[in-house]
């Protein structure tokens, strides 16, 4: 098995997400990649301050060039944040024929130009996945996923921060300031809130898609940006009033007067998907010429959806280490950690159940079906009688369970059909609330 | 320029739809991968059947074996469907060292096993992108986007028909026979409908989608399937009424018995993502223990999106036969492609508008701002007039406006402003139904 030995520039909480996973899913990317990646060295500015991480095994810095430049290391991620420092750190780490993978969506798309050029002439890689839209894999579908199509638009939800101000604002009826004041103390917003509120830090995002989207160099200049300081409670009422929600979106599209970049508030229809992407969450559609729209959905911040990113790219540069053999490993994971697992029955699932009883109208009938339910311990949830029209004595009543095992929610179908007053068949669906 | 040679077996709509693909955007293709890629054979039960696409440059054949042991093939694009000569066909293309790229879910899921130890064996790649959620790079996702992740759970909306189906029931208030027969005539659901309204069809998929998320052999036989059949207009109306919506599923997930597969109806909020999905649209939710919950929406079938997908693995296919320069584009077209594009101005775009501006309430206002609207030829969508809280003789004007060159509206919003009667900034947010 090949070893494959990384460096950390960064310990934040990014880093030390990225780190936890290599630690911890150790054994899952061998066998997703077929190499074992050992992290082997870091830095971080204060390397006293105690951390959600193990870096007693590594090789630690307060100089992040000693990462960058260190014979010891085959891949640098560089998870600092900052452009001037960030810059000298990845140029030094392609001068030293390393790849790099980072997260940095300021540091691509105003430095991205000069960076891919070195790593080209390098021949080494410099990936970025988690630069933009947190954990939601967007570069990759951009740059694979969709290569058969010329892409036409893209339109994203990029910034969490303030979606989920415009959220809030639209949820709970608060103002701007008072829900950014929020957004700060769970630190969702920085204490200097410009970079998001703005619409600098979208637009950084949204300059990389745009470039990969056309195939032209990163060119930030050119995006014209927009914040949602100037929204207020009254326009979210009045847009809601239209059918409409106000998102704050990225927009990179071929128009007819050269390609539009462009990061600023929206009326999207209230029916649309992204319509319905709140909170801290994050969303890009794509119009493909051959594909249509596709819709990319996920967090778009934090550690764990960020590491994940920093992670994929990572896996992607070490199976291209291990060339020739760099397939994609065809099951996920290499054919030898491929093994049978134990399938569950249908019966030993756990569910909430939807009922709907045709049954007489008349006293004891519910009794009966209550106490099927009650022996099999089964809560629950809701029940209401609905009268169909034009049925006469029959009433249709619908029972919402709280969860239980199948097999019991079979062995009280089983009693209820044969308790009195019940006609025909039950009608039983699952519930389930997906989260 | 490397050149690949491409041979398709099938030229229904899917194998026109990639031909298509190959043949007008060939430079593209040959941007992204770096390679110059060539149909140069097909085979078809019918040769003389006209077709929405040019075979005249093709050696074309009626036998598909042909095709799969053609010296002059480096790779056979499998598009026929069906699984006994599909079978025999990948088999002898893998045989003949060939790497082979499907759409087939039938195939996958129930002779995937032996096919891909047979593809390891010949050292060749089988790839099946196409296969699942047509248009939706979901197999990408799973092997490399999240791959950073174990995965906890999926559940996904893989067959549109069946999802068709169900939207029509509750928007139309239409009953099952009667949707399913209008199905058949747009060409949705086939004419034995029963691999789709049964669940078989989604059953494919989902196997397939489990193996990959849980690193195990294909194992159909252990998957419970459920199909739509019985779901009355009853059902959905309670549903409804419950604030759910009645969507068919594929759930796979590590239950506490063991690995759950299962397709079947479900009860979901109708807040969720997935229960905004309508139509033939399909939508995968995958839970990673990193990421979170990410979403992947798009077109299920159909020429342009099936095309879309099996084009996406042929070029995953050619870049690696370049290898060792086997990594991805950065840039997602090759350096030499990338090239400055025409930036438009932010004047320059379209768009809808939504105004809001504040206004003494007397005679003449609204003259005046329509007065400014007419002049640049700008036409009114909606206007409402609403009377803020509290605020005496004001009240705020809202507009929607149709589509206009956003200089047009600059103007306007410039003689707007000095409008009697108009107080303050008018209030300007773009307007996009994301279509």
């Amino acid at each position: 098995v090949k070893q494959v030995r990384v460096g950390l520039v960064g310990l934040g909480t990014v880093g030390c997400g990225a780190l936890n996973i290599l630690q911890k899913s150790a054994e899952l990317m061998t066998q997703r990649s077929g190499c074992e990646i050992k992290v082997v060295m870091a830095s971080a500015r204060d390397l006293t301050r105690s951390r959600p991480c193990d870096t007693t095994q590594l090789e630690l810095t307060t100089d992040p060039m000693a990462v960058a430049t260190s014979p010891n290391v085959d891949v640098v991620l560089e998870l600092m944040g900052g452009t001037d420092t960030a810059k000298s750190v990845v140029e030094a780490a392609l001068q030293s024929g390393k790849h790099v993978v980072t997260a940095n969506k300021a540091l691509i798309a105003r430095h991205g130009n000069a960076l891919f050029a070195l790593a080209a002439q390098q021949g080494v890689q410099l990936t970025f996945e988690a630069a933009v839209a947190g954990g939601i894999p967007i570069i990759k579908a951009l740059r694979e996923g969709l290569a058969a199509n010329k892409i036409e638009w893209l339109a994203g939800i990029i910034n969490g921060t303030t979606n989920f101000i415009l959220t809030e604002m639209r949820e709970k009826k608060r103002t701007f300031e008072d829900v950014l004041k929020e957004a700060q103390a769970l630190g969702y917003a920085e204490v200097d809130p410009t970079f998001d509120v703005e619409g600098i830090d979208a637009a950084h995002k949204l300059v990389i898609l745009a470039s990969l989207a056309f195939g032209m160099p990163f060119n930030f200049e050119a995006c014209y940006t927009e914040g949602v300081t100037k929204i207020t409670q009254a326009d979210i009422q009045y847009a809601d009033a239209l059918g409409f929600r106000i998102k704050h979106l990225g927009f990179a599209k071929q128009g007819a007067q050269g390609i539009e970049m462009r990061v600023h508030p929206v009326l999207v229809p209230k029916t649309h998907l992204l319509g319905q992407v709140d909170g801290v969450m994050n969303a890009v559609l794509v119009k493909g010429d051959q594909v249509g729209q596709t819709l990319y959905y996920g967090p778009g911040a934090g550690a764990g959806p960020t590491a994940s990113a920093v992670i994929a790219d990572l896996l992607d540069v070490v199976r291209l280490m291990a060339a020739p053999s760099a397939a994609v490993a065809p099951m996920a994971v290499q054919d030898s950690a491929v093994k049978t697992r134990a399938a569950a029955r249908i019966d030993q699932i756990k569910s909430a159940y939807y009922l709907r009883i045709s049954a007489e109208d008349k006293p004891g009938v519910l009794r009966g079906i209550t106490q099927a339910l009650a022996d099999e311990s089964i809560s629950v949830e809701a029940m209401n009688q609905k009268a169909p029209a034009n049925e006469g004595q029959t009433v249709d009543l619908v029972i919402l369970t709280n969860k239980v095992v199948e097999a019991s929610m079979n062995a009280a179908l089983e009693k209820i059909s044969q308790s009195a007053g019940v006609l025909g068949e039950v009608m039983r669906i699952r519930v389930d609330s997906l989260n």
